[in-house]
């Protein structure tokens, strides 16, 4: 029940995020609510389609994507008011990601999959609605380049697989990797802490 | 019947559009046949994926694919001629757009799908395809910027749902929202209408 | 067997490879394992997805997610030696190219599909894991502007479909193909050979 409200929050928070990334490339209402469906549910289709777990949430669910699309359009409405809110929305977008990852964790192991893949799922509906913003975007995502936003899910998820190996009281494996993964990403934000990156220059090819 | 001749039409037409825009970035003749095949059949191909419905179009018959591959061929051999046809192109894409849109609306129904998700699945063969080919051209997807390409197939499709819920005689109710939304979209093109935009400019994130 | 060794050389290298382009573009530790994850295991994925051919391969061989990491993580580690390997690296990429397309074609004989999307199997196999690296580091996909990286697969699909129609023997039809696709892709390397071009200038659209 609290990850159902939790989910719905952070799709919500998601699509305002990515409305805002809309809005600073001259997209149309269209093209903002499109960006927002996808980037709030898109992590989540992505892992239904590569593990084959039909039907998708949004086609079993369409009001996610008016919710999706509704918060789009009201972010898009009251952008100048959005500026004041920074600290929130890095707040949500990150609750998102802790949110995503152990949902997409749970599906993993209702699928009875090998537990890389239930650490993947996880990562994979936490991080993939993301890179497909920024690919539609034209961008290089985001994820691949620093943040630690795939790290933090990781972390996420690792944690949530180690307290359910422990046999933890269920409330507690699920709200305790999820509140250290958030202040870990909160911290990273804050700081700045980035992961080392892998430079290479080279003429061939 | 009908709809199957203008279906061929209407992937036939995308190819062709799809192969002017592989020359625009210097590909080579098998890159133009891969943009053109993946214009024309993308569309359907992310839809059947996101919603399960296997084996998608081209598998079942794979006869589309070398005819928009030729077609694509065709093109690149008498690409100077083309220019005279712009009118005509512009005409066939956008009988394209809402051919795949009722077609991916059918699609839907027969999956008995909740009505939103039709009147999406109907989007999603419009539009999908010239999003890929977009993508792979390396540019933000045009219609997530303008040319009301996506309004056009979601009017369309919410005017064929209506005439099926009218229980219209089933040929008006798939040509007539068909030539409104042609109509709608030529006049888009000739005067220029656009999407209200949201614009939105920050320094953060 | 020996299909399954080259299987795994070749998932190996691609990881290499991505992940040196991966380190063209600045990303971080994590960026370069998906990538590389990406870049060698994701062509059979594409192929999987769009046939409905569950589970993924890596799904069912998590490991192979742990080898191409390790890959792209041992190739990060020791990039400076890595520029005296180039031919190596050439020879092994043009090996992954033919040894996907080899498998591709043969799942889909296994599905039973046409002899048309059989060829394509392979050709997507062989070369959407290249695609979709071009496409995350926002690049207009290498594929379709040259290279015959394309050509290469399906004179290599078409030379393993004729051997099996010949009902030569099985070594033969595998490895044959095989050879003289690499030899083809080395040539063309070395020579520089290239598809024409089809270069096309307008204003309009």
């Amino acid at each position: 029940m609290i990850i159902l409200l939790m989910y719905l929050i952070a799709i919500t928070a998601e699509a305002m995020t990515a409305a805002l990334a809309a809005g600073r490339r001259d997209m149309d209402w269209i093209g903002v609510c499109i960006i927002a469906c996808i980037t709030a549910l898109g992590g989540g289709s992505v892992r239904d389609v590569l593990l084959g777990h039909y039907p998708l949430t949004w086609v079993k669910h369409p009001e996610y994507l008016w919710m999706t699309a509704g918060a789009a359009i009201i972010t898009a409405l009251i952008a100048p008011v959005m500026r004041r809110l920074h600290s929130l929305f890095l707040l949500l977008d990150a609750m998102g990601l802790v949110v995503f990852t152990v949902i997409g964790c749970q599906i993993g192991m209702e699928m009875e999959l090998p537990i890389t893949i239930v650490l993947l799922s996880g990562m994979i509906t936490g991080c993939a609605g993301g890179v497909l913003r920024d690919v539609l975007c034209n961008d290089i995502p985001l994820l691949l380049r620093k943040e630690m936003y795939a790290s933090v899910s990781m972390l996420t998820g690792a944690l949530y697989l180690g307290a359910l190996h422990l046999e933890l009281n269920e409330n507690v494996a699920v709200l305790g990797p999820m509140a250290i993964g958030l202040c870990f990403r909160m911290l990273a934000l804050r700081y700045n802490w980035q992961m080392p990156r892998f430079v290479y220059r080279d003429e061939w090819r």
